[in-house]
This record gives structure tokens, C-alpha cells and sequence, in this order.
């Protein structure tokens, strides 16, 4: 017997139907002996609802009061759907009850709509299941010290589910979703991308902050820091699916470093359009000019992602980073009016158009040469490199975004990805 | 400066637009000085969906467990039209603030899905009125002592927003509705019926237990328990009207016995066609009959109201009571199986088509002849009266259903109703 936590998404969720099938699966595990706690999202297109109800009335200068209403707003949905899929399973016969993250409870930090979890009681919850119980427990949501509903922001079901799972040192967390795993790449850009059957939690945190959507980056941190055992898996299967193929099924994130995961060098790729690039030229060589730079745009909120400082030639250097896309025109401006006066440089350059494709993978420690392989298939296809960035088990290109399906697709191929049997990848 | 507790329907909360106007109408009251709580149902039709998709998944045999759940379910609706008011109350400028039942906290039984409150602590909210908030506290629903979420029943946020009144000594308690107050009795059914001005706490409570759908029953008496000044009035007048006049809008429930009062005998004529009558004939008269009778009935969950017990003749009586429409049949079937046999009674008759006309007025309590009036009055209507019934300021009769609104409108003739000028209904 084991202490398993499930997660389901808001499309998972998305109607009574689908409701009935998540607590058909979660019956059936229940049913082969194991503890089961079930933390579900909202149904699909309710946050969105209550949010944009919320944005017809929004004040015109929206203050922490506001924010504070719009906790309390959103995070009705998952209690409704939390309660809504209690009585599904009670419908199935087992007895099943809902609490909301202040009834657990999951204690946050006041950082309205995009809470940190400082800590879970899990007494309540174990009670329950040592009685026999499936508990479902609310995604996205906890209490803070005065009291008050807090949201972890979106995607925060994944981050709840897991907390969850390493307070109560869960066996593993199954995330289902509506892929049935985290793949070498994003199959919609190389059709011969395959599914990997474990990956590192280092390179699948890697990944969630190079772009892959398959998990939230503060799940994965989490996941990390409390070593909790993570699947990700389909919700899409058939709730009767044989329950060890399924226990098998998706994508482990694995902490344990065996042979076969030294064998795979690059794990995957993973890309980004969401990312501009400004340059700074012609600025003075000396000490400080990064946080003259920089400094001034973190204090505007704007995150920094990519930074690059070239070798500095007659006592001048150029300066780039990337900052996201969105924020790219307030970045510029920023620059232009603030920064450029008092530093003597010679002219800000921004470029929107850019994207970043990194190769991600634990063997890269281990392996010299990955890097140079990666720029000699790029340059292969005739694609010019406009910054690089590297971490010990990662390496990223900033290149034209108009080159980065076919920089996905040639370095998918040059890593060998689309060949099945590194031991890594599933078979199916 | 007073305390002033608004209430607001579903139906006045029923899209952003009318509660931006509820946020309107509260901040004008705000702005006069006033510290202001609002207690808010839920956005029309939002509780009916949820329990719809509850109905959708509930079990074959529903425990106390689903129950449990229904409430956590239900509960969202309130906290998210809260929220949605505090925001439109901050986009007028007003501070304001939402609790949940549980927040407060208002603390129930765990009789779920129609708990009953036990005790409102109000020191949270009285803190955010003196800080110069507005207090949103969600209607309907509570906290057992177990932390789990409770609501009170159908029609809870009244009884809601007159608890919080009385929890915090409110000088008074506006419930904003859909109808303008409280009437002399249906204006569908008599078009002559005049609003009230005041009405006594004993003739409203006599009214809602009557069929009067204007106040829940439950506000009512908590209400006279606690001597909150309760005013029905329109949430359909634009926001703007001028304050003074709609402070003396609508219908005060008073405590109050002045002068004015005494004029009035009959304040008010009730209705109700949801009920059925039972007849056991020939029932041997002995003591302990109508509880072997009654008995059962109430074992069965059935709630009876009007019960009469006939003169005996040659030793046998005849005995008849009433009970809701919807629980006729199971009534029949339960006295003709279980309790018929062992009685040594002839004959069990039901009639579902009949209903309850009702005179109500605190005057009754100082003059004779009411109640004849009244007979007279359906006597020369040829209206044949079934049953009767009385208390200290009621009389009501159970006719054929097909003579109701004949008999109502005779009765409002009869008792003057559609003349103005005792001083107590309204000029308007």
C-alpha cells in the first residue's frame, strides 16, 4: 500500500462527464490498496470566467486590496470542483471528502495572486485517509497568517499537488494532463519527437524554464527540493486502463542518477518565442556598468533573462540580455529615458524577432564537445547564432525566430532523439 | 452616523453591470457617514448551476458526506459575488473588503445543506468598519465547529445579513429585493393590494409562515429574537435616489406597538397552494388517537400544519390535517399501510386541491367578530370553508384551491385593504 497523490487539470476536469472518469480512475487506485489524495484545478474556462467578470469591474489603479478580492474570487473554482468530484467518487462508492487550502490547511506568504507555500498540515488530511477516505484537496490555492484566501498563480494546481505530496512524503505524484508525457521536443514541431520515460529532475527543470509547458517551474523546484517522486502522465487513456501499465505509463522526473540515464548526452530541446533581445552598444568598460544596466530594469519588475557582455575593444564593450517579449517595449523606453543619459553609451538596439532553442541534458556534464556540435549543426543550415548561454547541463542559442522550427528539427536530429533505444526513451 | 447592514438578492446581483449599481447605491450610503455591511447572494442562477452539476454526479443514496460537499459546493456562489462587490466597491473609491462565512467566522451546526447560526463573532468586521472599510460578508453559508463549510437553506443570505445585524447591534437592516415591500397581500392576485408602510414583527412572521415569499421565514424570527429593525425595499430604484427618501422606502418590520397599529386590524391577507388535506374518518375517540396518528407522520419526516380533531359522535370522530402538496402521496400511502390497520378507522380521504387563505393583523388581538367577518365574507361568496384554524392574531380557512384568489380579493374588500389611510399603508 502506498500514499499516492494524483493532480488533474482544468481540461481533465472540464465537465461532469470527465469529472465521473477522473473519480472512476481514482477509484480504481484506491481500490488496489492505496492511499489516494486528488488535487484537481478548476474545470477548464472557469478561472477565466471569474477573472474576466472580475475585470469588467476592475478598479482603474488595481491596489493589494484588489488582488486581495481576486484570491478570494478565483479560488472558488477549485473548491466547486473539488466538491464536485467528492461526490463523484462517492457516487462511485467510496467515501471521498473536499477541503479547501485553508481547511488543510497550505500556508502561503500574502503575496496575492501569486502566493509561496510556506507550509501544509497534513493531520487533517491523514486522518481522513487512515478512515478509509479519498481526500481531494484544492489546487492553486492556500491561507496566509492574517487569514485571508491566497493563489499561487496559474499553473499553481501542479505546485499544490506537489507540496502536497512531499508534506505528506507521498510515494509518487501523478500529474495528468492532456499530454501523455514530457517528450524529446515539442512534437508539433518535429513529428518524430519521442516521449521519454524518465528524465532528470535538473533537466526537466531546465526545460520548464526554457519554455516546455508540460510543468510548472515552481512544481519542479519543489519537486526537487523535497525530493518527491513526479509523473506526468495522460488523463485521456481510458479510466479502466490496467493500473501498473498505467503506474508505468508517461514520464518519471527521477533523482536517482543510474547508467542508463548517463547514457542519454542531450535529453531534449526546448524552445521559446517569447523573448526579445536589446543590446546596449558602445558602452564604457568599467566596473559597475552591468548594474547600471541592469539594475534599473530590475527595479521596473522587467525580468532578465539571457545575458551577454562581449570583450570590450578601445576601452568600449556592447552589452545584451533578453528580457520577454511583452515587456520588451517598456524595456527600450526605460533604457532610452533613464539609462542612456548617465552612461555614456553609444545607442540601444532591440530586436522582438528572436528566439532562444536550448539543448538540455544531464550527460552534457560529463561529456566535452556537446556545445560545439550544437553550433556546428546550426551553422550546417546556414543559422546565425546571436548569443549563447550555457549552464552545466544546458546549453542556449538566441537566434532569428524565423529559423527556429528548423533549428529544432535539425538539432533533434543531430542528437540522434528520434532514435528509439538510448534506454531512455519509451518504446511506444 | 449609523451601522446599516444592506442585503442584496441573486437577482440584484444578477451581472456586473447591476453590481456595479448595488456598489453605487452602498457607497452613496457610505459617503452620508454611514458604516456600512453587505451581505450579498449569489449572481441569479449560479447556485442552481452548481447544484445541477452536482445532481449531475450524485450518488444513488445520498449520506450526510454528499451533503457535506453540496455546502462546499454551494458555498462558492456567495464568495464569488462577494468578491466581485468589493471590487465594483474599490472601483468607486470605497475601501471595502470580503469575508466568507468562515472568515467572519458565523458559526452553524453541521446540520448541512440547513444549518442553523449559532454565533457571530464580529470583531474582524467591526475592525475593517473602523479602519473605513466596507465589509462584504458572504450570505448563506457558515463554519461548523469541525471547520467545515455549512449554508443555511434556501433563501440563508436573509437570514445572514439579520444575523450580522444583530451580531453587531446594527441601528437597522435593508433588504433589497425584487418587490418594492411588503403588501396587503399579492398585487398579482389583487391588484387594488397596497404596500405597508409598517408591519408588526408578529404579522410578518405570520405572514412568511402563511405563503408570503417576501422574507424568509428564518430572518424573520431571528429578527424578533434579537429586535433587529428589518426594512423591505426595492433594489430596482436607480442607485441615485435620493438617500432620506429611500431610508423611508419600502416596509419596516417594527416592534413598536404605537398608536397607528392598534388602528389596523387585518394588516394583510396570506395564501398558499401548496398544500394537501388528509382526512381519517370514524376514528374511535379515545385518548392517544392523534398522537398514534401525527405520530407517524412526523417519524416519516412530514411536517403537518393545520390539524383538526372533530366532536365525536356515537364514540367515533373524524380527524384532518394538512400537510405540503409534495408530500401528499407518501402521507396517504404511510397512514393507509401503517397506521390505518391498527386503528379500527374507516376510512382514509385525501384532497390535494385545496389551500390556505389566511386574514393576519395584530388588531385581531383586541377585537372580537374578526374571525366572522371573515366567514360571512366567503359565505356570501358561496365558498364552503373546509377547515379553520386560529392563533392570537390569524385566522385561517382551507377552501377548494379553485375559489383562492376569489376569496382573496373578497376578503381585501371586505377588511378595507385597498383604502388608504389608516395611517399605516403606504401613500405611494
Amino acid at each position: 500500500m502506498a500514499l499516492i497523490v494524483h493532480k488533474y487539470g482544468g481540461t481533465s476536469m472540464g465537465s461532469t462527464e470527465r469529472i465521473r472518469n477522473v473519480a472512476k480512475r481514482v477509484a480504481k487506485w484506491a481500490r488496489a490498496g492505496h492511499q489516494m489524495v486528488v488535487v484537481p484545478s478548476a474545470m477548464s474556462g472557469e478561472t477565466n470566467r471569474l477573472l474576466g467578470l472580475a475585470k469588467e469591474l476592475a478598479p482603474a489603479k488595481p491596489t493589494g486590496a484588489y488582488s486581495r478580492e481576486l484570491d478570494m474570487l478565483a479560488a472558488t473554482g477549485e473548491q466547486a470542483s473539488s466538491a464536485l468530484l467528492a461526490i463523484a467518487l462517492q457516487t462511485e462508492g467510496m467515501e471521498s471528502v473536499s477541503y479547501a487550502g485553508w481547511q488543510v490547511p497550505i500556508r502561503t506568504d500574502s503575496a496575492y495572486t501569486k502566493a509561496r507555500i510556506e507550509s501544509i498540515d497534513d493531520a487533517r488530511v491523514r486522518a481522513d485517509l487512515d478512515a478509509g477516505r479519498v481526500v481531494i484537496v484544492t489546487g492553486f490555492q492556500g491561507i496566509d497568517d492574517q487569514g485571508h484566501i491566497t493563489t499561487l498563480g496559474r499553473g499553481g494546481s501542479d505546485t499544490s499537488a506537489v507540496a502536497v505530496a512531499a508534506a505528506m512524503k507521498a510515494d509518487e505524484c501523478l500529474i495528468f494532463t492532456d499530454v501523455d508525457g514530457v517528450y524529446t521536443t515539442d512534437p508539433r514541431v518535429v513529428p518524430e519527437a519521442r516521449r521519454l520515460q524518465t528524465v532528470s529532475f535538473e533537466e526537466m527543470l531546465e526545460m520548464a524554464s526554457l519554455g516546455s509547458k508540460v510543468l510548472q517551474i515552481r512544481s519542479v523546484e519543489f519537486a526537487g527540493k523535497y525530493r518527491v517522486p513526479l509523473r506526468v502522465l495522460s488523463s485521456f487513456t481510458p479510466w479502466d486502463i490496467d493500473i501498473n501499465e498505467e503506474a508505468k505509463s508517461g514520464t518519471l522526473i527521477t533523482f536517482e542518477e543510474d547508467e542508463q540515464m548517463e547514457q542519454a548526452i542531450v535529453s531534449g530541446i526546448a524552445f521559446s518565442r517569447e523573448e526579445a533581445k536589446i543590446s546596449v552598444l558602445g558602452v564604457p568598460d568599467k566596473p559597475g556598468i552591468a548594474y547600471q544596466i541592469l539594475g534599473a530594469v530590475a527595479d521596473a519588475n522587467i525580468e532578465v533573462d539571457v545575458i551577454i557582455q562581449n570583450i570590450s575593444k578601445d576601452g568600449k564593450t556592447d552589452f545584451s540580455f533578453t528580457v520577454n517579449r511583452s515587456e520588451f517595449a517598456r524595456a527600450v523606453d526605460l533604457l532610452k529615458d533613464k539609462v542612456l543619459p548617465g552612461l555614456g553609451a553609444q545607442e540601444i538596439k532591440g530586436d522582438p524577432k528572436i528566439c532562444k532553442v536550448s539543448i538540455v541534458g544531464i550527460g552534457m556534464r560529463s561529456h566535452v564537445g556537446i556545445a560545439s556540435q550544437m553550433f556546428r549543426c546550426l551553422s550546417e543550415e546556414g543559422i546565425n547564432i546571436q548569443m549563447i548561454s550555457t549552464s552545466e547541463i544546458k546549453t542556449s542559442v538566441v537566434i532569428d525566430e524565423k529559423y527556429m522550427e528548423l533549428a529544432v528539427r535539425a538539432l533533434h536530429k543531430t542528437f540522434d532523439l528520434d532514435q528509439p533505444g538510448d534506454g531512455k526513451s519509451a518504446q511506444s
